[in-house]
């Protein structure tokens, strides 16, 4: 899947987008790559493509899917996603991890990770794009999200291992913010970035099975409590809080009939569309200021003048102000 | 105290530096205007001053406090800054608020919600800056808390009434961020956002008086079994939580004590200057960021050709990078 693979000659785009649209995952495959791509040709045959397709999008339900490393968020997508695909729903998997990169195989990974989904007819599984920056990545995800909608997908999951601020981009992607934990908090939180518990639409106990059963029951009640002392979000809604198991597949259908249930409430109260309308403005000046600060950072000895003020700022033998205003005369 | 007022002719700039660093109040309060003013000339000489007053900064312990109005935040700022004043330190108040403006009278409101402590010869309040942004606000109140210290203060109040993200800022900018809540949970919680609750280093629920006293406690007990559930923060401290009564003058030797404890803790195990050290480095990118935004939206047509494209993208027509390749072009 690298970019000699991609760029087979004689595809034209408006074949690129006809293979695309009429849900051919190889296409979509293609697509995904070419938004990724660095290259400068590409990066306008990027823009052509989405921008043709954009109408065609925004149909699907996005939920993002975050928890820290070992609470079984593969193990989860693979039972989620097969009920929705079981129950004929297209289903799209992608991911955002800042540290990941091709190389290390991830694509392999995650297909080893989500083996019955990734074999199912009725589901892609894409990996994280790989990038330096988290605003990149985070970018060419909600592109491949797009291509996901174009291509008619009307499930599309956005999982996070949570590495730096990822919780917060994904969160600003998708419709649904769902938390997977653990039972025992404490030790188990490690990762879980202060803030995150707040913002989640739902949590959910995962691995409740066994001899966990009691454990995590005993964790959804103290959560349930926690919870209702968060302020009120936005949705007006209350966040549930649930167990489940993902290995003996109980709970999961309850995740949906909650999510479910979140859409009917939020497309009648307004906010659904409300929080994509914001989130689309909110991208768009993100990507201003990104691309502000790509030119600025790439002015030459830039990052050696930024550093010495950082020292100098540090010990403080320069203020901020005059930094700022060095660096700008 | 206008910009006429300020500008009296004769002072210069060692005079105004002299006096400050001498603890002399009303000079301490013709630095802020200065820093404040956005003409062209106080900004060079605004400059010019925070640079020759950096190495004297840093000293003081930096105290956020946040909550929803109505909480009681000016009865408890009057009542434990005067029990520091009382201990013979001197407390100098700030507030973040960027819907406050001078002409709504902002200074006389301020002096009379805290009548003891404006009128303590160890104690100097200011109101918030006003300004149009917040990050400007935030920049102002920075460097307010700069000249403060220059000026031998050595405990600085930050107060926020929450609107935007104004508990952010000032989280990113002090040294301990306390939360004001009231018992009941529920409806008196619509004006905190979510999130800030896990950022917190201190909540304290206020008002435990009268017939209060059983539910403010019933309060604190549930508030204690949901922090024990947040993940553990940078500071490796476990929020404390707890009662008091602004007005009775109760638990509010406790609050300190707390804090007093949380400095010693954190100075111990590096916290302390850390995250002193990032803030400060993080506000120098964000002002970097701040002067690449001002610089872009202030070239002519430039909001009316945003607010075109954030039409077309809301209503799906436009894509966000062909929008930014189109602006940027």
């Amino acid at each position: 899947m690298d970019s000699t693979f991609r760029r087979t000659p004689n595809i034209h785009l408006q074949d690129l987008i006809d293979g695309l649209t009429s849900g051919n995952r190889v296409f979509l495959s293609r697509a995904i790559t070419l938004i990724e791509s660095k290259r400068v040709d590409d990066k306008k045959e990027g823009a052509e493509l989405i921008d043709r397709i954009i109408s065609n999008t925004g149909k699907s339900l996005r939920i993002g899917i975050t928890g820290v490393p070992g609470v079984g968020k593969s193990t989860f997508i693979e039972a989620f996603g097969k009920l929705l695909t079981d129950a004929g729903k297209k289903v799209a998997v992608l991911s955002i991890d800042p540290s990941s990169s091709r190389t290390k195989g991830s694509i392999l990974g995650d297909k080893t990770r989500m083996d019955e989904l990734s074999k199912d007819p009725n589901a892609f599984i894409r990996p994280s794009a790989s990038g330096s920056s988290l605003g990149g990545v985070a970018s060419s995800t909600r592109e491949a999200m797009l291509l996901c909608e174009a291509a008619g997908f009307e499930i599309i999951i956005v999982e996070t291992v949570g590495v730096g601020q990822s919780e917060t981009v994904v969160r600003d992607m998708v419709d649904y913010f769902l938390l997977l934990m653990l039972a025992g908090g404490g030790d188990e939180l490690q990762g879980i970035k202060r803030g995150i518990m707040e913002m989640a639409d739902h949590i959910v106990i995962n691995k409740a099975d066994g001899a966990n059963i009691k454990s995590a029951k005993k964790a959804r009640d103290d959560y349930k409590n926690a919870v209702h002392l968060f302020p009120p979000n936005e949705a007006d809604w209350i966040i549930p809080v649930g167990v489940c198991s993902s290995t003996e597949k109980s709970g999961i259908k309850d995740v949906w009939m909650e999510i479910d249930k979140y859409q009917t409430h939020t497309e009648k109260n307004g906010w659904f569309a409300e929080n994509r309308q914001k989130q689309a403005i909110k991208w768009f000046h993100e990507r201003i200021q990104a691309r502000l600060e790509e030119t600025f950072y790439s002015k030459p000895n830039i990052k050696i003048e930024i550093q010495k003020r950082e020292e100098l700022i540090s010990s403080q033998k320069l203020s901020v102000r005059k930094a700022v205003d060095e660096l700008f005369n």
